[in-house]
């Protein structure tokens, strides 16, 4: 672990930086594969799962006996902890409704604001190793309470041209309308066209790798939205005399065993918690069934010490964590002047993990320091404000006036006209 | 103008198209001056304001002077239609704010969403023939009520050096803290990247043309959010025997008048009520000072009868109107049912130009069909939710064995060591 004592401002920038990515190669590929997707549809879908995936795929669909089948495969054990995440995650997501917001803001002139559902959104859950079926919960639950009309799911068969029941049952359990047997760029190509069977969606959320992401910021060519662009997984911590380390050292390295590009950061005002920290990982980390994974993402991890907390607080709103662990004799401090951070987490008995799976909170959040300018996903994410007004007789002859000197001033006299016209009837 | 009468369901995509731009092009000219203002900082944004502005600047801000001159040339008419206008924004913007949305989802586990600023926010506003201040109210007025510290407005200068008076004098009312003469795609760049004075900001805002646009969407690439994608602005008018066939053609002129791309679109259930309007633009357009810009845009409008108000609002949704007028005898059905729509204006009274200046709703909406998806410029795209979780001893007792289990499904062990380690210390 790369260890920092008082690292001066003007070395933040470069202390705090993230790896970067190159993307030009991959581009051209996903370019290729969306011109494909454009004029072939279905039959281009199949070729690069054929590819990709290793599998000839006959239905792009999940079947009904494969939604029965997957309901079946998967344990109670499973079934019941998915039942309490979700419970969870849907409390959390429906009070963030909002009601109408309405006010007459000069007599007459009544404007209100009100939120209506996406009609059509694609949830893209990456395959892999590890089935993300908790990303299922987190994206479709919120699609759901928002009421979003069309929620199509895509993520890759396995070489039998499976999904994993865990995901299929997930998505049952969340009204999911539609789980399509396709990853990768032809995924998300898919859903930006829409092909003879697969819907043409109005926004993408989900995770991927290097390239759904890429493909994901050209569909927003397309006129298609995405939910944020992705980067690796990220955990600050800050910790002092008050942190449990072996708590501390547990959540850094449940971080680094998502991959070895995952950063983690550790932040503390107490040197000595900086090593009670540090040894504990090196103890921890051997049980790890991730263990090499982890150990390259624990080598580039960094230890730093600062003097103190309002420095701290300086430093981690310059990084603008994704996941932000707060446990020191001051939490309140840092969550009143946390200004750019994705999820928060504080306390001795709050994991990063608890976040991840089942506090209610959602775990698709920006990275990447995207955190300085966009939320995770949440209730809004499937929803869009729409202004309307309504103006009476009395309304116009109020702001009318305004409206005309406005509009000349503007040089635009239609504008102006469509007033006119308007106080003139009334005269 | 092109009627319809009738259209086919399966004819509405051709019908509705919007004009798509070639854009290729365009890109690498983005791209060459985006690497140089990188490169270069001040002295590539002041290369191509020479190339592009055909002016010499020495200073890239609006200075102090120069605020103090801007308040004597401004009118006292004009500045009082814009204090009138500045204070509905205000209210209407204001009253959006969200409290934070607490729930204890589980005993002991405490979830809350807090909003906070995005606390540095670029600001863009056009230049050309008209000073678009009422662009400034719409952006920096929201941006002040959000909180954001540091709001930076660019436009671009006249051939002497100079930012029209009325967009300095509307900055200075809403709280913008540097005014950057600067435009186009050197602007644009400078936001992203920063330079030696320019403040590199973390989301860029407004209108422009189409190197504007694509220099936003480049803008994405290097970290910077932006509000929306662009395209030329649009009205859809639904109009019946309720409505005032001189009022509608005044309307449908206010948006042909801002260019010859603009959209014009009037859906009707009444055939005479069509016949009526078309006349009145006839007669209303030969006085119109942009005579020229409308005509062209109105000979590419288009004019729809359908049968039913059932019809017609499944049209109205394909289409998804940046601007949406209803005129009818039953306008709850339209704002009941309207799903893809920026702003909506309601009855005889409402013209679209009160919206655009006055009545308190913003006018930075989604064109091209982006209502499906986004919404227009709002307090909360100031914002960005964070979401904060305290875990208690009991809260991790209640939910630590779902997490275990999810976390073990998924075969991340690390996550589920996280709450191992906490639930075997409260044993």
């Amino acid at each position: 672990m790369k260890t920092s004592i008082n690292p001066p401002k003007n070395e933040w920038l470069a202390l705090l930086e993230r790896p970067t990515q190159t993307i030009e190669s991959i581009e051209e590929t996903v370019t290729a594969i969306f011109d494909d997707v454009k004029r072939n549809g279905n039959d281009g879908i199949k070729r690069y799962t054929s590819i990709f995936d290793g599998v000839e795929l006959d239905e792009l669909f999940v079947s009904e006996e494969e939604i029965i089948e997957a309901e079946k495969l998967v344990s109670n054990e499973l079934k019941d902890a998915i039942a309490i995440a979700k419970r969870n995650i849907e409390n959390f997501h429906a009070a963030q409704k909002t009601d109408k917001v309405a006010i007459e803001t000069t007599e007459g002139v009544e404007c209100w604001q009100e939120k209506r559902p996406i009609q059509k959104v694609g949830l893209y859950i990456p395959g892999g190793t590890a089935p993300l079926f908790s990303s299922v919960l987190m994206l479709a639950i919120p699609a759901q309470i928002a009421g979003c009309k069309e929620i199509v799911l895509t993520t890759p068969p396995n070489k039998r041209g499976k999904v994993n029941p865990a995901i299929i049952y997930a998505a049952q359990q969340c009204g999911v309308t539609k789980i399509v047997k396709v990853g990768g760029i032809q995924a998300i190509a898919g859903l930006t066209f829409g092909t003879e069977t697969i819907p043409q969606v109005y926004k993408i959320f989900g995770p991927g790798n290097q390239f759904v992401t890429i493909a994901k910021q050209l569909a927003t060519k397309y006129g298609v939205a995405i939910d944020m662009p992705a980067g690796p997984s990220e955990l600050l911590v800050v910790a002092d005399e008050a942190a449990n380390a072996s708590f501390v050292a547990s959540d850094l390295l449940s971080q680094a065993e998502h991959g070895s590009d995952s950063q983690v950061i550790l932040v503390s005002t107490s040197k000595e918690k900086l090593q009670e920290v540090e040894d504990e990982i090196y103890i921890q980390i051997e049980d790890l069934s991730r263990k090499n994974i982890a150990k390259k993402a624990i080598d580039n991890s960094k230890l730093i010490f600062v003097e103190t907390k309002e420095i701290a607080l300086d430093l981690i709103n310059e990084y603008g964590p994704e996941h932000f662990i707060v446990c020191t004799n001051d939490n309140d401090f840092y969550v009143d002047g946390i200004e750019n951070a994705g999820s928060v987490f504080i306390g001795n008995y709050t994991p990063e993990s608890a976040g991840d799976y089942a506090s209610g909170t959602n775990h698709t959040l920006p990275t990447n320091g995207y955190t300085k300018a966009y939320s995770g996903v949440n209730l809004d994410s499937f929803l869009k404000a729409i202004s309307f007004q309504k103006i009476s007789e009395k309304g116009i002859q109020n702001i009318g006036k305004s409206i005309e000197v406005l509009a000349e001033a503007e040089g635009l006299d239609a504008h102006k006209n469509a007033v006119t016209l308007r106080l003139n009837s009334l005269k």
